[in-house]
């Protein structure tokens, strides 16, 4: 068994996240006189406010995350608190939210949901996109998928955007649809973003309001699998002007759509059609179809919907090798044809951002 | 467009989440004065302890899930404070955790994990459940995917569980697999489960530590999608013995798999063996394999995650409706008989849970 070291010790550490302040124990220099000695683990955590409930919990985080290295026996914390002008560093080093969204105007927000994961919210995002595009609208994906980004392998782009004082600029694909994601920001695409729920809300409150989107007739918001943080954030803190709902034949996936359908109807956010991805097999060489995944279960997540089926998408292996080669721009699918026209129609003002954010 | 009425407002409300407590202020009764005349909402929340610093993040998540509403012109919130009676009242309810967990002996926890949504997760964690039951080993699954659990689904099985004093009684399957799941707890199976990071992982760790596993050789830990909460938290709280990963032949899924082998590498937790799901699908007549997702990508995981390629399970329309009828358990892979042996001999000591939960 490896043995542990001081370095793993803060490594455990910078898992730990400071509930308020949304970063770790270890990037606010809270960890103080660590010791380490035949496997018993003492340290200090300077708190930025002694006084905050919140204490106990950072304190057993913290210990947990030690406790859990090997050949650890006994985690002692201490809990300290940091000196005025220690605290003020702390705190000035925060970034400052929401530069460039005044500067922005971004006529609709559609976010794209599911509830479940794997049904291809990602491809369907992209494939949205990618129409309206070439019907001459300006186009931007926001991805809202923090622990699981799509969007930049599917449009085979790369960070790091460009930061200014006005905020951040987005990547732009290959048709200059404008994209940010989480992935741009890390130095290896493989790397894990570990982070809790407050660190996911404020990562996409941060690729709304600090990324100079400028003018766009579209946002499309790509939100991962579940209704927890990401998609509350979304439906809570952006304009969202509707939800194209995506889900698969699958009985089973049916069920968590559901969940995502009463998640939106709770929040009052309009669900403007359902689309079905992977509605079964068309042999290449045959012309035969296979209902791999069974028969489709679109029309009653429509009626619970209340919305319409908008497209049907068959599995196709050459949309699964374009996508893995990053060219989801070069994939035409007819059935999404109709889906312009009713993303122009859909019902419901053009809402302007500022009235909604903080 | 509809007009906001009082209930709508306690309603959005309720969605707001004390971060300590993990409640809502309305569960919590600290919406209190609450007012509304001509687009105009003012209400005071009455905080357990006025002092904490969160005070401020409450009082903005409730004015924006307010200000969501339909013809909500202005909303004002007020900061309060609770008598002492009333905090004790509301903190003396708070249920006490971890009512089983000192009767439970479970020898082994194994996290099935992916990264990525929709690969086959609760497929692989039912097969091998039902796997090591009929190779004579007692066995639960605890559900962790909190906003999409599908193990009820696949078993056929529904709740509610039994409670009594000493904790809740798990759900068992036709063939006695031991199971917990979130929709066991819902009226509606459809209903969304609308939680925040910090409710998350209260619900696991309930999961784990009150409910009356008993004696258990395996207990299978169902992790939804992603890095964060629920992720975390199993791998902090509980004593995971090792990780199934499960990826699919797309290279997008590959990406989003190293990220969640990377995580596993960075708690420490190590991964068994990858599971390769929807390898191909065989079309039932003709016998042709089609690579509908592309080719297999499962050697590269295996290699990054320092673990073998234990199976490879091609996509069957007769496991997706066995699946889809809640007959999981009437299902046969011989590609994962191999996985028995593989769990039996896994390195490192039978873990204690007592050990590693506060």
């Amino acid at each position: 068994m490896k043995k542990t070291t001081k370095k793993d010790i803060m490594n455990a550490l910078r898992q730990v996240m400071d509930p308020e302040l949304h970063r770790s124990v270890v990037d606010l220099n809270m960890v103080r006189d660590l010791s380490l000695s035949d496997g018993k683990v003492a340290f200090t955590l300077a708190l930025t406010i002694p006084e905050c409930p919140l204490r106990d919990q950072l304190a057993e985080d913290s210990r947990i995350a030690v406790q859990a290295l090997p050949g650890v026996q006994e985690v002692q914390v201490t809990l300290g608190a940091m000196t005025e002008e220690e605290r003020h560093t702390v705190l000035g080093t925060k970034a400052q939210p929401a530069l460039a969204v005044a500067n922005n105007q971004v006529k609709r927000v559609i976010a794209i949901m599911s509830g479940k994961g794997g049904v291809g919210k990602s491809l369907v995002t992209g494939l949205v996109a990618t129409a309206l595009k070439r019907a001459g609208y300006s186009v931007g994906i926001l991805d809202a998928d923090i622990t699981g980004p799509s969007i930049p392998k599917l449009f085979g782009v790369h960070g790091p955007p460009k930061g200014s004082e006005t905020g951040i600029e987005p990547v732009q694909s290959r048709t200059g649809i404008k994209m940010m994601s989480i992935n741009f920001l890390l130095p290896d695409e493989g790397q894990a973003v570990i982070w809790r729920g407050p660190m996911i809300s404020s990562a996409i409150q941060q690729f709304w309001g600090d990324v100079q989107w400028d003018t766009l007739d579209y946002l499309l918001v790509d939100l991962p699998p579940g209704t927890s943080d990401a998609a509350l954030t979304v439906m809570q803190s952006l304009p969202i002007h509707g939800i194209l709902m995506v889900t698969t034949p699958q009985s089973l996936a049916n069920m968590i759509v559901r969940k995502a359908v009463t998640m939106a109807q709770s929040v009052n956010v309009p669900i403007i059609g359902v689309i079905e991805n992977m509605a079964g097999f068309v042999a290449p060489d045959t012309g035969k179809r296979y209902d791999i995944f069974g028969p489709s279960h679109a029309d009653e997540v429509a009626a619970l919907a209340g919305a319409p089926v908008l497209a049907q998408l068959p599995i196709d292996p050459q949309v699964a090798a374009l996508c893995d080669a990053g060219k989801i721009e070069e994939i035409t699918r007819s059935e999404l044809d109709g889906i312009i026209a009713v993303l122009e129609a859909a019902a419901g003002p053009t809402v302007d951002k500022k009235e909604k954010l903080p």
